[in-house]
């Protein structure tokens, strides 16, 4: 077996799988991963992100960048013009997530072909066996 | 600013994005993330695995390694032994999210306090407000 990184729970029952827990329940909405995708490359406005995003609605985008903003991922700006125009950004700490994220985009880019012909063995699987 | 992987959806509208939003779905569901950590040693029978993660249901689990089954991320051997006996194991693609996992799980450990700061600053903020 080569060397894996520990992440199992015995050595951290007590803070460590907690604060993953923890972080999960935010970060690991896709939404969110998309919206520091988006902003990973400079501040952008809501309609500009909602389009970049796609298939996100107006409330789930709004409930998201809430969130974000009440963790401390993004801020928000706004700035006194006719009409009013309203900025997102990444934080420092919202910044700092784009390399984990990075990882785990890669490796969904790597399996999603592997993951969805596990789904469908198995199914062909359960329909033989029906 | 410094050089940042690229997870913008820009460049992968049509395929990184989405397989990404798609393997999140899936492995973003922080009793995956428990389950591999838990199994990253070597495999572990149903109770074991549960006592290992500790807050997770009876069903909860069930339902998370029936799901990781069917994308090919663990696999379910029964012995035919009395009582019989059922172990869960990572496949290989199981094991390949132990790096990539461990990324996002090194974040979490040295962010869960900002994010907590983050929250509560916040929430002050608000009550200011009201």
């Amino acid at each position: 077996m080569t060397h894996i990184p520990d992440i199992s729970p015995p050595d951290h029952a007590h803070g460590r799988c907690r604060a993953l827990g923890a972080v999960l329940d935010r970060i690991g909405d896709k939404w969110v991963v998309m919206v520091v995708g988006a902003l990973s490359h400079g501040p952008m406005r809501f309609n500009a992100l909602k389009r970049l995003i796609g298939a996100v609605s107006q409330r789930m985008l709004t409930l998201t960048l809430r969130g974000m903003e009440r963790d401390g991922l993004v801020t928000r700006t706004q700035y006194p013009t006719i009409p009013p125009r309203v900025d997102y950004a990444l934080t420092d700490l919202g910044h700092s997530l784009i390399v984990p994220l990075s990882h785990l985009s890669a490796w969904a880019d790597e399996n999603l072909a592997t993951i969805e012909a596990a789904r469908r063995a198995h199914e062909a699987l359960e329909a033989d066996a029906a």
